[in-house]
């Protein structure tokens, strides 16, 4: 497995992967769990070679957030990506990635006015914006994305659509827990109890696709129930509970289109999302 | 030659291009002058193949704007673009082009705060757009862009470096009557005697050249002289005469690195651009 630490070594190793073999990607902010695990895994087994970046994202943190603190457990994470098959691992510095007169920026306007978006100004702009710069130097074939970060994925979906990017774009479910809870790299914050309390967020949407699925189809209905449920906790602050189209991302009412039931809760400082695609 | 008219034309025939061959990619909005044959004759010597796309961008228009005026003379793009040797004209509707729900925008941040960015806001970001699609779709090898059109293809090129785009920029300097005149699309809307007036740009430009060459080196002088011999020729409106970086199109006042000196100047209903880059 080659460590990539530069843009030219990137460059060098793709300019030398023989035309006709597939190349899939998985790029990643390290902290490497069984999520990311299943991302690297189905990478792997279909395209010829499988490339993960780590590479925490300056430009999608806001001002207040946990840059600084975002986990980033090099050695291990290299450790998983080497027993996981992988062919390379472009491991950049901020420094270099981004010049420091940076300024160019990528967005899908309209589809960060809900969700997440909506409490994080310039968030999914950050991450557009080093997609499409990994998706430029790594050229991939096909690229994987979790499903729990929902947002993320329909917004970049819709971005590789919008600017006829020449790749697959892979979504893939959550991996959750034996309790339910999502993984995620920000578990590590939380102590046991904040663990166990937050399996609500997974108790809460399934209990929503219940009542959908026996027929309710009122969506202010499905926002409460789960708006209970998730209070039956003792979250710190429920920070969003939104019914949206997978399509454009903005609250629907009834539900007759493709939607997603999408919820973020703080336990203690941490902020937990979780969802699901219906139908 | 191939006139590729869909999507899907384009990607087949790129598709089928044979790996270790080379593209040159002009983009253009057509009515073709020999400031286009120019970078044209250029893409196709130093590429196995060349392509020029033929689109009135409606994401770079403003409401007032001459969109639908835009002179479209396909028949005679066609048969210049057959004469010197064209590979393959992309030549797409706008309607399928940008899909009905196009949300995603690409910007350069800070680089159209002046020159005609001030006065055409959302130009760039629509000019910005359109060429990255279009890359994505033709993936060149290289790109071609006048110079007459400064501030666009500087915030392209560095679109390319901020992005890793895997393609190289090529600027071409501007093409000019014989009076000095720089070729336009738009010089077709000036009657004779709005075209001798518009001779005052060139005149202006190069007085102001002299005088940097013969040591000037302020910049509000410069400008003075600009504006000076441009009244001479009784415009309609001066736009703007600018002196700005070359690095971030930002306006500078001493002379001590790369700059751009830029003229917008409407004489009746039509808005002439010119400029010189120094040293």
């Amino acid at each position: 497995m080659q460590i990539l630490r530069t843009l030219s070594d990137l460059r060098q190793w793709r300019a030398a992967v023989p035309a006709g073999r597939t190349v899939g990607f998985i790029p990643t902010m390290g902290a490497l769990h069984a999520g990311h695990m299943e991302l690297i895994e189905r990478g792997r087994k279909e395209n010829d070679l499988a490339v993960v970046s780590i590479f925490v994202n300056p430009l999608q943190f806001g001002p207040t957030e946990d840059f600084t603190l975002y986990p980033r457990p090099f050695e291990s994470d290299r450790e998983l990506c080497e027993r996981a098959g992988v062919d390379a691992v472009f491991a950049p510095e901020a420094g270099e990635f981004y010049a420091k007169d940076h300024a160019t920026y990528c967005e899908v306007e309209g589809f960060d006015r809900f969700l997440c978006g909506a409490s994080r100004p310039g968030h999914f702009r950050g991450v557009c914006t080093v997609v499409l710069k990994l998706f430029n130097l790594v050229q991939p074939h096909r690229a994987y994305f979790g499903k729990k970060d929902i947002q993320q994925a329909l917004i970049l979906r819709k971005m590789v659509t919008d600017l006829s990017l020449n790749l697959e774009m892979i979504l893939v479910d959550t991996v959750r827990e034996a309790s339910g809870l999502a993984l995620s790299s920000r578990n590590v914050y939380l102590s046991e109890g904040e663990k166990d309390r937050a399996v609500a967020l997974f108790r809460a949407l399934s209990k929503a696709r219940a009542l959908y699925l026996d027929g309710e189809k009122n969506a202010e209905k499905l926002k409460g129930i789960l708006k209970a449920e998730i209070e039956t906790s003792d979250p710190t602050r429920i920070d969003y509970v939104e019914i949206v189209s997978q399509a454009r991302l903005d609250p629907v009412l009834s539900l007759e289109e493709p939607f997603v039931m999408a919820v973020a809760v703080f336990y203690g400082k941490t902020r937990l999302i979780d969802n699901f695609l219906l139908p």
